[in-house]
Order: structure tokens, then C-alpha cells, then sequence
């Protein structure tokens, strides 16, 4: 239980951020230059650590400026975000809003669809994959073992059975065992979770073999459900050229997208977005519910719909197409350069995360936020991410490596097995590639 | 299914909030100011809505304009709050000091407890329950009919066996009742909701008297789980001098409050606190988990910690103790004037929420934003609720009674079976009282 050892340590850290019971409570000008300090300092920490920053799929280059006129209401729009609720400081026209872009954007009609901004891609999933088990209460659900752990959860959670199917060496599903799992429970309808970009290496399913698998094995359009976790790639696709189409045109059942990760937002936020039929079966099963609760949560945060109109609005789809277009530039770049320097690294098609040989320093690690799993790290290249701050981290990568592999005994770690020989720079490999 | 009919309803009325496809996106000027145009008149909705809400247990009244200048970092606290993670941009440290200050408030030790910060009430209520049911995989939740449609929610989506226990006309749970499904089901371990401050009456299950009826039927500590949803009371119990203690020293395993309630916060939040031994026996299960992810959610909202932070900072245990205070007095002042004014009404001890007859025009309801349910209103009164509101609200709540009851044949609601015949107003029961 290494994480319990790494929490009680963390809980001894804690610093003294209250005043409360030291200082009298009467000593107001003390406390608020007590608060003020914090605040200072902590504006500073947020500052440094925001501008070394590679790892997660945020995009931090926002401005809501515009916004700050509404920071002081407390919007919330509770439950369901086309019914009117009696509590009137919401969003709920601006939420409308942003599901109905997404709805144009994958292809379903404003008539037909049913969805509302979370507050992050898990509550997606947990969501899309709590309307597949309402649709098939006796449905398998399928996820390949590189899903995001929250479709784990919601299998656990739910009381569903969960067949985990293999991956590639891309970390898209293994359509070949995934067939094999199907076959072995022809008897039971599927839920499939479908990846539009695995949390690691960003690798995207291909939702068009997993329809054909399923079809193949017999499985007709009313005895399987899928939910497309979109979480990153989903807000990317649409605009990459030659990538296969995520639409309601073909027989999927919901997508979830972050609004936190392409978009750019404070906090977190995703969005959901289902097909009303499905919603019905879940709603019209709750007659102990108010019968308008189809979200997870309950009162949810009527901020996030606005930072989302806001940038979904300025830029419009051709301001996410230069975006994209320059993302997938500036990965393949990294990618590029990290290969000239001899370091292990993959980049997946259609995808802007760079996965490449897990620093061997830790102090490198947290200084530029890496993601790591095994022996592989990843950037993933957002808007936010210009050439120049990866020229400064690979200058810096570079740099630590001819440091940390200064003793010939020490090599880098072999990725053969995470991303391929193909791929792989270690010493027993570069003489392949 | 009349939700859906006020959905399309509202789906035909959605506003254009978005200038595409219309405008080319290359106008940029056009387009910044029909923008600005939008937020102008949405920010006057929202000062409009806020001065007439009365409905909601919404503290209104705060200013952070001391944290504007953290507004433009994408913060997130994903995970555990215990647990460094490799994203820099989180509030972790302040999360950990308010989760503190509430474990000193319930009594439990630091090195005791684990929580985090929630995005609302539901959440607090899913986690809570989730931890009972890994205790106690066999277990039934019991839960009195008033209490929130999160619980039930929660019993579906876990997959739980429920039994649903009868109130008193306070509200409160009934334990007679209580008493009898436990003894029908004594072979089971139990999981007990109890509410400290239920959604419409404000009523506080009586804990001891709940926690005595398990014992008397033969449940040893060892075989239940008490999660207390102390939505809104929990945060003003504590300060409610003749009021019942929550505390950890009682046999229970999970508090939850809400943020945005009492403290007050532009976006929905709660805290959850349970046992730090639960969350091991939650954690431990999950294999093929990131052996750290206790949370419902992901990524979580890393400025709710710091809106919390601050105001608790701020008031300190003095200042909310004076706010709980106000709160009761102005919520007999208004109880107390609906009576004198031959309106049925009804405050519990302990509570600010008044109950009392729903009122007649739908108009009028909206526009104080009131919560209904069956011939009941309600209004919680929060620190931003003054009794200059008050006044106000009740003049034109006695004229409006003065219109819609001119016509004799009229006559209001009566309220005998919801509050009892003995704060019944209604013609029938105007006599005995």
C-alpha cells in the first residue's frame, strides 16, 4: 500500500493555512493579511508550475477575461438542462447551447438527442456506460485494458460484468480478442466503451471494426450499446482530416468529451451527449425519482457551460481547425527530434501524444509534469504547447541524459514491449530501427 | 411524461446563443461584440434572479473577489487529495486544510479520517453510500421517504437492495417503522442514511434514537453503516447550541455537506469526510484501479477548495455560529408572521427552512424561485436572506393571498397532511388551532 505510506507522509506536510484556533477570531486585520500572503505566494507557485507544463492533455492558454463579471453569481443548473428549474441564477440557455454545437458536430439532430456538461470526462463515462447497463441491465461491458480507469469504476460500481479485451501495440483494441470475448457471450447483449484516445498513448479505437466485429459475431443493432469516451480526441477528430468519423450516424449510443483538455477551461468539465430514446428508458425506470434525474450529479456548476460558449464561440470550428493542425505539427516535431536524439518514442497517427522513454530523473519528472506508466512517459502537445518550450524541454532532456547514462554500466530502459522494437532507441534495439 | 413535454418545449424556445454558421468567422469585431451583448444582458438576468431568491438553500451573499486573481489557472485536484500527483496546478494544500477544519468540527483525528472536496451534495451522497456497500456488499440501505432522490438514485446505480422507511410530519424518519424492516431483516447488515436536514421540511432524523433502534434489534456495531447527508444542517447543527451532536464519536461512517449551502460559493461543491479504515477496505478491492482513486470523480474542481477555504478562513467558527443565529431568528420571525397572517406554516426546531401553503400563482413562485411539493412551499433562510426580503416577500404574499382567494368558492390548500392539522390554516383546520 505504497499510496497510504505517500498519504500519511503528505498529511504530516500539511502547512498552517488556518488562523483558526491561534488567532483570535476578533483580529481582523491580522487574518486578512495572514490570507493575503497565502494568496500571494500561492498565485506564484500556480504561475511556475503552470509554465513548465507538458504532461496532462489541459490546454492553459485561455482568457475569460470577459467572464469575470459573473465570477460573483452562484449559477447552478440543477438537474435536467432542457426543464426549467425554480431556481433562477442558471446557464441552462448557455448550456443548450453547447450541446447543440456538439450535436452539429457529431451529426445528431436537436430533436433526437439528450446530454449536459459534466464536471469531467469520468462523470461521462459513468454516465454513458450507467445507459448501456439501463438499456441491456444484463449486458458484458467491453473496454480494452488501456481505457481510462473510470470505465473500471463504473463496472465495479454498477455490479456489471467487465471483459477487459487486449490492445495493439498503438494501445488501440484488439478487434481479433475482442471477438474471441464476444463469441465466448454470444447470449448477453454488449456495452463497449470505445476509446477516441487512450489516456496514455492517445491512441484512438477504430469504432468502424468494432461495429463490424460485433456484426460479424452475430450482434444486431438492438443487442449492443456503445459509448465513445472522447475525452481528449473527441474535440480533435472532427478536425483532423483523414480521420474516421465519430457520428451519431452510426449505431453508437453516446460520446463524452473534456471540456478542461482541448478547450481549456479553469475546472474541469465535460460534455455528454446521448441519444433521447436512451434517456427515456432511463428516466421512465425511476418512479422513485423527481422523474426529470437523468444527470449523475445533482446541482451541477453553471460556470462551466459559460467558459465553454465562450471559447466554442470565439473560435468556431475554423479556430479549432488551425489549433488541431498545429497541435498534430508540434507532436510530430517532438516526436521528431526526440528520435534524432536517439530517445525511444512513439507517436500514434491522428493523435498529438507523444509517448517516449520515462525520464530516469524524478526531479525532471515533476519539474515538467510528466505522465509516466512503466517505463514510458508522454507530452501531450496542446495549444498551449509551442515549439519553444519544447525545444527548452528537450534542451533540458537531452542535457539530464547525458548525465544520467554517463556511466556506460547505466542504459535507458527498453520500450520494446510498450511501444514496439520498432520504436524502441534502447541498446538493444537501435541496431534494428 | 410531462418533463419531456416541457423539454421540447424548452427545446423550441432555445435562444441563438452562437453565431454560427451565420457569421463568418473572420469577423472577428462583429462577432466580439454580439458576444459582449449576450454576457451584458445575461449579467443582468442573473443580478435580477439573485435579489428574488428565497426557495433554495443558497447562501447568496459572498465576496472573493481576494481569489479573482486565481480565476485564469486551470487548477484541478484530480484523485486523492492525499496523494501528490505529477499535475502541479492544484489546490491540493488548501483542500487538506478544509477537510481538517471539518474533521475537527465532527471530531475525528487527522491521522483518522480521509475526504475530499466533492463537486455537490450528490456526489458527498454517491461516495458515502458506495463506501457503505464495500463494507457490507450484502448490505440494505434504509433511507426515511424525505430524504434526498440522491440516495435512491444511489441504491439503483449500486445495485443495492433498499427499503424505504416512513416519516413523522416533522419529517423526521420514523424509527417505529425503522424498527420493524430492520427485525424483517436482521439476516442482512444495514446502510443508513440519515438526513440532517431533510430537502423540504429542513427535518433532522434523530441519530441516537436511530442509532439505539439498530441496537435494540440485535445490529453489533460491526454490522452497520450510518452515512449522515448533512447537506445543509450539517454545517449549522454545530453551531446550534441545544442541537444533537454529529460527530465521529458516535458509530458512524460518513458526513456530508454541501458548500455552495451555508459558506456559500459561485459553484456547486461538499465535503465528505468517513474513516480513513473504510476508505482502505474501499480502495484494497480495486485491482485494477489506480490503487489510489477513492473519489467518485476524476479531475476534480481544485477553486471549490479555495472558495471554502477562504470563507471558513474568513467567518472562523465565530462568525458562523453568529450567521446560524441570524438564520434561526429571521426563520421564526418569518414563520411567525405566515401564521399570524391565517397562512398555514410550520419550522422545525433546529431548521430554518419554512414550510407553508404553496402559494396559488405559478407567477409568483417563479419569481421568488420557491421549491413545491404537493400543496407545500418552502423557504430556507440563508445568511443572505435579510428580513427586509422577508417583509418584502410576505406583503406581496398576503396581497397576493388577498386576489386569489377573493372568490369565496376559493379556498386555500390544505396542508393537515403534510405539517399536521395542528399548523393547518386551510378553512377545515383554521378552528382547532
Amino acid at each position: 500500500m505504497i499510496w497510504l505510506m505517500a498519504a500519511a507522509e503528505a498529511r504530516r506536510r500539511r502547512g498552517r493555512l488556518f488562523t483558526e484556533p491561534d488567532i483570535d477570531d476578533d483580529s481582523t486585520g491580522d487574518k486578512e493579511a495572514y490570507m493575503a500572503s497565502i494568496l500571494a505566494r500561492y498565485r506564484k507557485t500556480l504561475s511556475d508550475r503552470t509554465k513548465f507544463h507538458l504532461g496532462y492533455p489541459y490546454n492553459l492558454d485561455f482568457d475569460y477575461g470577459a467572464l469575470t463579471q459573473l465570477q460573483h453569481f452562484s449559477i447552478n443548473n440543477l438537474g435536467d438542462p432542457f426543464i426549467e428549474s425554480n431556481y433562477g441564477v442558471h446557464s441552462r440557455q448557455f448550456e443548450v447551447g453547447v450541446l447543440d454545437w456538439f450535436a452539429r458536430l457529431w451529426d445528431i439532430e436537436k430533436d433526437e438527442y439528450w446530454g449536459y456538461i459534466t464536471n469531467c470526462g469520468t462523470e461521462g463515462n459513468l454516465h454513458g456506460i450507467l445507459v448501456g447497463r439501463e438499456v441491456f441491465p444484463e449486458g458484458i461491458l467491453y473496454a480494452s485494458k488501456e481505457s481510462h480507469y473510470s470505465v473500471f469504476k463504473a463496472a465495479r460500481m454498477y455490479r456489471m460484468e467487465c471483459e477487459k479485451v487486449d490492445t495493439l501495440l498503438t494501445g488501440e483494441i484488439d478487434c481479433a480478442d475482442f471477438k474471441v470475448k464476444l463469441l465466448a457471450n454470444k447470449d448477453k447483449p454488449a456495452i463497449i466503451n470505445v476509446n477516441i484516445g487512450t489516456t496514455v498513448k492517445g491512441a484512438v479505437d477504430d469504432l468502424d471494426l468494432v461495429i463490424k466485429t460485433l456484426e460479424d459475431c452475430g450482434f444486431s443493432h438492438d443487442r449492443f450499446y456503445i459509448h465513445c469516451d472522447g475525452a481528449l480526441f473527441g474535440l480533435m477528430m472532427p478536425f483532423v482530416k483523414r480521420a474516421p468519423k465519430v457520428t451519431f450516424k452510426k449505431p453508437i449510443g453516446s460520446v463524452s468529451v473534456s471540456g478542461h483538455k482541448f478547450v481549456g477551461c479553469p475546472m474541469p468539465c465535460g460534455v455528454q451527449l446521448t441519444r433521447l430514446e436512451h434517456v427515456n428508458v432511463l428516466s421512465s425506470n425511476v418512479e422513485y425519482l423527481a422523474s426529470r434525474d437523468a444527470t449523475i450529479m445533482g446541482s451541477r456548476n453553471g460556470h462551466a457551460p459559460l467558459f465553454l460558449w465562450y471559447t466554442l464561440n470565439r473560435k468556431g470550428y475554423k479556430g479549432f481547425q488551425k489549433e488541431v493542425q498545429k497541435c498534430l505539427r508540434n507532436a510530430h516535431y517532438l516526436k521528431n527530434r526526440l528520435i534524432g536524439a536517439g530517445i525511444s518514442a512513439m507517436l500514434n497517427e491522428l493523435s498529438s501524444t507523444v509517448v517516449f522513454e520515462r525520464p530516469k530523473d524524478e526531479e525532471f519528472v515533476r519539474k515538467w509534469q510528466l505522465a509516466c506508466e512503466r517505463n514510458m512517459a508522454h507530452v501531450v502537445v496542446m495549444p498551449s504547447v509551442t515549439v519553444d518550450k519544447l525545444d527548452h524541454f528537450l534542451d533540458e532532456l537531452v542535457e539530464g541524459r547525458s548525465m544520467w547514462y554517463k556511466d556506460e554500466n547505466v542504459k535507458p530502459p527498453c520500450l520494446a514491449s510498450d511501444i514496439g522494437s520498432v520504436n524502441c532507441c534502447c541498446p538493444q534495439h537501435r541496431m534494428i530501427s
